[in-house]
């Protein structure tokens, strides 16, 4: 059985916000918390002793990228993700069904899971291949690594998350492109549900599981999503994309849905912009998990408080690149405590950055992780002394 | 005045080998010691607090790279090298001389200055565009990175040594190819002795500077310039290369050469093997600097100790790539006791480095430098205890 709980501590008065508390085996997470996440069993340029010192409390790893590359079997030979890795936390695992979006109707339609058309991508929309193909039994895929072909269904996908170890898990999904018709979105759904069954059926009883609402921008898909998922005995709620065609869109969604929830724990899925992580808490999100933190540090994009001028405007980030950087002898934000603040200036993280230096990105992905962490902390302790909507206008100025 | 001092404390008796002791305003180097390479301000893939971590005694730092990025007066506002990074401990610097070589003849020769011939430059020497000239009053650069044209001379090379605000600056020099012919190397070397005095009379006197002995593989342009070296008021002598075109004629050119020098401190420049360590500690030398270790552990390449397996016959190394790691539950040496080899396995770093993931430079770079830097320890150890010689043997067998 798994020793997995979670309780609510205490309710927003104001919004859906909650206090709340997830145990399992290898140790609690105090929520609402913005998971990081190790794509490949890493914290791209972070290592597990940076996790820990930078107090990360779990972090959710990706069954789809880990599957083909070292394999689930052989991290499983070494105790899961936990002891391959050598962070002793909780893990989350996602189910690979975003990949049957990201690597299949994303691809053919050129967009991401919000519906933004990338650059370039909407000329090559239908023309790069499509690396996966959803049919009723699961999803094609082909590895991004090798080209070879592979085959995931519900039951492998419990399989693999049961080897990868973690604590958390998801079931299989089909997540669908925010082009995608009411019929289609509705078809996927119901292949949704079915493979939610085959979840609960067959996955590692060790392990958390949570259910995935889908149902696109469609109100009465996600309502039934909603309605379906809480009626089954998951241990936890995610909440899955494409979540409307804008960030509107999304909101909306979310108070279409969390509503509907009772009281296990909800994650949404790969979202955690600065604004996002307000507006999402004030919806009822319990947990988030999101790469833009990382992949931002990677490319010179670094967060900043409103104490150092981040604001809504300038989405609470700059980009080192900036001329006017260059003998700047301010650390990335004055009022950030992590330890590339404490320690350099930024004219030398923009000389190291420039410079192509490999330290730069270690040293911008802990600032950036830093400050989200940090940034949890104070939306939860805002919860706690019943501050937060206070605290949303020092940040969002509404 | 500089406050820069060396003592010998105690010399071995089978060998030249030397224990010693470089006094610097930033504090003291023990030596025999190998030097760990900043090119560009940054030990590739560490950061400050990593060197620190791992006892890192000091840095060498370029002065071409940085003259051209970030350029040496912003370093020289951050109160210079130790300032700009964050690592405050004694710094070297370069003159700029080498890359007189290896963006010159080193290119148009397609060689290293080793006469190693780089596989695939043979056929291009000649033909790749060559980036410095060499002309009596100094050397005409071309910058690696946007093209733009430089000249640096004696002069120029200690204005910016002393911007850079190391504590250990090298003199202008020209370091010759491997395959120039004894009038060019002789022509050369008068070069680098007029060079020399104009050094010893711009250079900043706060900065404690060492002279450069040159003179190829021909042994009484080596002997003069030892002599010459010697004769003038360095704070201490570097030797450089081109050092023969093998290992065993730089072996030779340091039997002529270290012999006539007094006890000030000798630096041997680039070079750092294994084996080099032992037999150029043997023969006289207190530091190098090399790049190999780090540069080894960002391609795979990671040390191993006797202890291990590590032996001359492996070059004290292995490739992680190799399939017999995937599974390997070791770490990368069982006998070492580095951050890295604590905490993670063979088969994680490997994972690691076939994924690509940036936090694999910094762990294997992590165990390769604390390897080196621990070797040299137990290098002064044994020098201290009389035991160099078994320590000799148990490492190189002979």
């Amino acid at each position: 059985m798994s020793e997995f709980g979670f309780r609510v501590l205490k309710n927003d008065r104001a919004s859906r916000a909650r206090l709340g508390r997830i145990r399992t085996a290898r140790g609690a997470i105090d929520t609402p918390y913005l998971v990081p996440v190790a794509t490949c069993a890493s914290v791209r340029a972070l290592s597990s002793e940076d996790l820990l010192a930078l107090g990360a409390q779990c972090a959710l790893a990706n069954t789809y990228h880990l599957a083909l590359r070292p394999g689930a079997e052989l991290i499983r030979k070494f105790g899961g993700l936990a002891g391959f890795m050598g962070f002793p936390r909780p893990f989350f695992t996602d189910s690979g069904g975003f990949q049957a979006f990201s690597l299949g109707a994303g691809k053919a339609h050129g967009v991401n899971k919000l519906g933004t058309i990338f650059p370039g991508r909407a000329e090559a929309a239908g023309k790069s291949p499509v690396l996966a193909e959803v049919t009723e039994e699961g999803v094609r895929f082909r590895s991004v690594y090798d080209g070879s072909e592979h085959f995931l269904d519900a039951a492998g996908s419990m399989r693999l998350q049961s080897d990868l170890g973690a604590d958390m898990i998801m079931a299989f999904d089909e997540c669908t492109s925010p082009l995608a018709d009411y019929e289609y979105t509705k078809r996927a759904l119901e292949r949704t549900h079915r493979w939610a069954e085959v979840s609960l059926r067959d996955h590692d009883p060790r392990q958390a599981l949570y259910g995935i609402v889908q149902g696109g921008w469609f109100r009465d898909l996600r309502e039934a999503s909603a309605d379906f998922v809480s009626s089954r005995p998951f241990d936890g709620i995610a909440i899955g994309g494409s979540l409307g065609k804008s960030k509107d869109d999304m909101h909306e969604i979310l108070d279409w849905v969390v509503p509907r929830l009772d009281r296990r724990p909800r994650h949404l899925l790969g979202i955690g912009g600065i604004d996002d992580l307000f507006l999402c808490v004030e919806k009822g999100i319990d947990t988030f998990d999101c790469v833009t933190p990382t992949r931002q540090a990677r490319r010179g994009i670094l967060y900043l408080s409103p104490a150092s001028g981040g604001a809504p405007a300038n989405n609470f980030r700059f980009q080192l690149r900036g001329a006017r950087f260059k003998t700047d002898e301010l650390p990335i934000d004055p009022a950030c405590a992590c330890s590339t603040c404490r320690t350099y200036s930024r004219a030398y993280l923009r000389h190291l950055f420039l410079a192509h230096e490999l330290t730069f990105f270690r040293l911008a992905t802990i600032h950036n992780v830093h400050f989200v962490l940090d940034l949890m902390a104070r939306i939860r302790r805002a919860i706690r002394e019943d501050s937060l909507a206070a605290l949303r206008r020092e940040w969002l100025g509404t």
